[in-house]
């Protein structure tokens, strides 16, 4: 079974880094790596080259039994791709509701990364959250360089410096992240989160957890939040509005699956806001959570920073590809078995993952 | 006495913020802010209007009795000037030889907040020390922002990461600031010092200290380097290419007062660093500690990022003034006395800091 590996096209990771190939040979897989495939994220052909055929880009599109790529194929190469070749990428059907017609109009099998189940048992494939804790750490970071101030208090000769505020909207596996990452940096740290379970979670990284009475918790929402009544979200917007009022830096990261992100901040709490401090919206490409952000820019309005972007882990690609590449590793070992497909749709990793069930052959499960 | 506040003119920070100028009423003296002074640092007109007079450019130039800049006054600015106004900057005289000469040509007192002499006493108003600081600490973001991997150990779901290893060349100020915000952030840092009695305070914070035999040490350079044999500048080449071979990131900032700073990473050095991999060289206004290095540019160099600047402490303005204006009052209760200029020479602050001693007055102390 041939497994082409891709260089994405407007995207610094790759799906798979050399170092798991060697992992992956037991299942019984060759592979198809496209040159320059890994170059973006310092992977290099040489180091591809010791464990696969290294080809041209038509080349993995025409020979590969599975290939794989972070982003989707697009759907103008789908025609150049093996007749029974099945993809894995992010296909997002959830946002593109027309993606899983398509693929099965075209009959294209497809695995989606971001449809795995998010359970226990799958964690170890959940690109999502590998990603969105990169994206955590990453956007204290982005905090941090566009903040005109310290992170850390600093007792110098020249005088004190107080630790720099910052405010964490929803404590799920990014907002987790940015809360460790700003602790290690100095900072004084506040978050929210309408799941009571993340309590205790941020208080063991030394961070306030700031409570607002009356949310509806869903611990089956697969880690998302759920939608919350009009009146715990007045409630909550003012109590928002307090707290970054006194803070330098506010990351929001709060996300409702399939539907656009709540917005925690309107203008008129930027407009309370310190002049210097900052924002970043790791909700942008749904909408953002704070409604002046504008997806993929960095905005200033009236002195207040304004970060948009939900793909940061895209800005580390090296460490984001060793993460995917382990992701898939482990999904490949579900759905490889003895070198074939595994398409037991009795199993839910399978199930939630292959997004075109319409397209399962009848003598599955060989 | 009339004490000038100037915005500066390519520079982000002002040289005193609004809460100083409370704390320099005592010492008898009146204040003039230009508009807009600290509107880059982010401190408003309102706020110094509560203290100050708010004037245009010219109305300061014209009626201050001292003034005060971060960088200096144009010398086309200088016939602006009151007739026996005294300046107050950071004239540099190590760098610009000719600087000296033509202020007596011009008959123009002033003050180089960068002579007052690096002795205990005068740490408080060192302004290089303060800038230094959150340039070590600036140079470990930009550092991190810049590489593709994260600097904590990470272990998660979807496997380990190990932690970046950061090689720090020169633990002055900067480079301490450097290791502790590396440490921070979760890095191996190792650093390298000439002077044996950095070794202490780079292991109290956690990083390992690298030893080249055979250093000239001189406790009394005033915090700089002093210049090294030929022979013992090859073994620490030899050490540091090693060091810096197995690096993520190497911060280097050793200057030599006065004169070209070291080279420590010469392009051999950095063609055996690892693709991705970043360098910050904060000795990049003095031709820099790395070859390769281009003053106030970032570029890539066979996969090897070079960020060369060392006005780093400029990026996070709204602090490095407020350090800046703690530097300032401090030497402000020296230099003023009783609402009147103190030229006492016998003061060895006021003898380093006054650079031209040709123009102090016959009735000087009063």
């Amino acid at each position: 079974m041939k497994f082409g590996i891709l260089r994405e096209q407007g995207d610094h990771r790759v799906a798979v880094v050399p170092e798991t190939i060697p992992k992956l040979k037991p299942l019984g897989l060759e592979f198809l790596v496209e040159k320059g495939a890994g170059e973006t994220a310092f992977y290099s052909d040489a180091d591809y080259a010791e464990h696969a055929t290294m080809c041209s880009r038509k080349e993995v599109l025409q020979q590969s039994d599975l290939i794989v790529s972070i982003t989707p194929l697009a759907e103008s190469e789908w025609a150049s791709l093996g007749k029974d070749t099945v993809m894995i990428s992010q296909f997002a059907p959830f946002v593109d509701e027309e993606i899983v017609a398509k693929l099965v109009a075209a009959k294209r099998r497809a695995f989606s990364m971001d449809m795995i189940p998010r359970t226990t048992l799958a964690q170890a494939m959940d690109v999502l959250s590998s990603m969105a804790s990169m994206a955590g750490y990453r956007a204290v970071l982005e905090a941090a360089t566009h903040l005109p101030r310290f992170f850390p208090m600093m007792i110098t000769a020249a005088g004190s410096i107080r630790p720099a505020k910052v405010l964490v909207l929803g404590a799920g596996v990014a907002g987790l992240q940015a809360i460790a990452t700003a602790r290690r940096l100095g900072a004084m740290v506040e978050a929210f989160d309408t799941r009571q379970a993340a309590k205790e979670e941020v208080e063991s990284l030394g961070a306030k957890f700031v409570v607002v009475e009356g949310a509806r918790d869903d611990k089956d929402a697969g880690g998302y939040a759920v939608a919350q009544s009009e009146e715990f979200l007045a409630r909550q917007r003012a109590e928002v509005q307090l707290r970054a009022s006194k803070a330098d830096v506010v990351i929001t990261t709060a996300q409702v699956r399939g539907r656009k992100a709540p917005i925690l901040l309107p203008k008129e709490t930027v407009a309370l806001m310190k002049p210097g401090s900052v924002v970043v919206d790791l909700a942008a490409s749904t909408g953002g959570n704070c409604e002046l952000t504008q997806d993929n820019k960095v905005i200033s309005h009236g002195g207040v920073t304004i970060i948009g972007n939900s793909q940061l882990a895209g800005l580390m690609p090296q460490d984001a590809s060793l993460l995917y590449s382990n992701n898939m590793l482990n999904f490949l070992k579900i759905i490889v078995k003895d070198g074939a497909l595994n398409l037991d749709m009795g199993n839910e990793i399978i199930a939630g993952a292959f997004i075109t069930p319409q397209l399962v052959p009848q003598d599955a499960n060989n």
